[in-house]
């Protein structure tokens, strides 16, 4: 029988998302389910193998099936293995490609979960022809995937492209989760953009702000952004921040390798120009001038998810070249 | 006639170190000039000419020679320009790989001065045989030279690589040069240690040290290390505070591009291990735990500029394989 479809799974911080993919990287139909409600990786894989096999069911059973392609947080492409991720909850080193084969019966492959994302944008999305950018996935945490020469950069171990985690304000913002100081991570997620809120006005108790009708836990970027449209100032400021936090760690990002554009995607670039315009005006303005306005950033037009689905279900497909 | 020999020339901010080369990799005879004495590419072109024709000459003539490899700042491998140098008096872009090969009569190839010393560690210096590693020169600027899967990162434009201009303390001390705040290279460098000495004397005016002995004329990374071996507390606070700028960098390139080794080199490095253990702890300390005690931070064994002059020489014989 012809396998005509892979699996691509997407494992973030919060949510899994997956789908079921054909050759021409047509999602056929897709799913989620919740990350952060299991304790264990094992847990999470029972939900899943509930979830998947009904949509691997519908679409001619697992014989049909080339296999699955996984992107997920500190994903090892050399190991298959899932390493100390900082956003999990599951700690040490899990062996996920090997534990989805299993359960499945299906060959399975694994990467960095923005690895995933920067294949599918590279394959499907607006990197399509490009041989030399970065995508950063503005979600939960902040993701990075790396091409250069047409090839996603791994280095010697399978772990480069770590982005988020890179410091951009020397003894800044405590990161909870690495226990880093002044990581991007820290300032350019949407849990970044909510900490930002609550220190913004904790810092300026007299300017009124829409902000305030909102309690601590109802405070999220989808909030700031509804009130930054508003025209809320303080809500404007923190999209200001996060967008100068963003273009100074861009600029260092494209005086290292020298990208043709910068990707972004994820919850945040739903707030578009709010966080776009001060990102490439603070990127322009950190770039030495033989790079100045010559990179591109471009939000993905791949719908959420699909970039890391359609990239992690061509992993299945890359042992076929 | 057989083509035994090649040039290297290694184009500095302030010395221009050059070499006759041998296809082994030997450095047969070697000279020095200024670069900053001159006003323009062709009044330098015009000494380095009257230099480097009698090595030339009491090596067989140019018969003998394939041709000329030139590594410097902000040299472009694809155009063979030195484009807006911000540590070279010549502004704007300079064909210097043409003005060259006119002047001399022979094949000239051009690329980053960092660049070359990467390729020169790779292929005859600590570097050999590691594909993923990063090169950071501590001169008069800071320059670096990366590689991934044994390839220099060049990026789309020829321009990748120029870590020293990447902003490490946002808002911090003005670069002269390129007018950015807070670049590796303000702090990093030669001028760095010099700028850093005279801010740490001026900001603990009473504080005993050897220092306070030196003019400011006289104040320079030699002088600071110096005083620093002999126990002197402001000039190991220097060390210290040097290492620590370096190594928060470092890490930020590791998780960009995992790395097994940084090579260090250039005058910095004679500092040892003064500038070496600070440097390291403040880098291990930066990084998530899956880059922990991995990379290698190592000086170069080269002797100071062949690893350049080497390298600028392989662009010669490349083109024979």
């Amino acid at each position: 029988m012809t396998k005509d479809y892979a699996v691509g799974i997407d494992i973030g911080g919060t949510n899994t998302k997956f789908g079921i993919v054909d050759r021409k990287g047509n999602i056929l139909e897709q799913g989620r389910m919740r990350t952060d409600t299991h304790e264990n990786a094992e847990d999470f894989i029972s939900e899943l193998y509930v979830n998947l096999s009904k949509l691997i069911d519908s679409h001619g059973g697992s014989e049909k099936f080339k296999g699955i392609g996984v992107g997920a947080p500190n994903g090892n492409y050399y190991t298959g293995t899932i390493e100390y991720a900082p956003n999990l909850k599951w700690k040490g080193i899990i062996p996920m490609a090997e534990l989805i084969e299993k359960k499945f019966e299906l060959p399975t492959k694994l990467t960095n979960d923005a690895n995933a994302a920067a294949m599918g944008e590279m394959m499907y999305g607006v990197a399509k022809g490009l041989k030399h950018f970065i995508t950063i996935t503005l979600g939960t945490g902040v993701g990075s995937g790396i091409v250069i020469d047409g090839k996603i950069v791994v280095g010697h171990d399978g772990f480069a492209g770590e982005l988020g985690h890179i410091i951009v304000k020397p003894g800044g913002r405590l990161h909870k989760g690495t226990g880093m100081r002044g990581s991007l991570e820290s300032y350019a997620s949407a849990t970044g953009v909510r900490e930002t809120a609550i220190e913004f006005l904790t810092n300026e108790p007299d300017t009124a702000s829409l902000l305030r009708n909102y309690s601590i836990d109802d405070l999220t970027s989808e909030t700031v952004y509804n009130c930054a449209i508003q025209g809320d100032v303080i809500a404007n400021k923190i999209f200001e921040f996060t967008g100068e936090v963003l273009g100074e760690a861009l600029a260092n990002f494209v005086m290292f390798s020298s990208p043709e554009a910068i990707v972004l995607f994820g919850g945040l670039t739903k707030a578009g120009d709010l966080i776009l315009k001060p990102t490439v005006r603070a990127m322009e303005a950190n770039l030495l001038p033989i790079f100045q306005n010559k990179v591109k950033v471009i939000f993905s037009d791949l719908k959420e998810a699909d970039a890391a689905i359609l990239g992690a279900s061509a992993l299945v497909w890359e042992s076929e070249h």
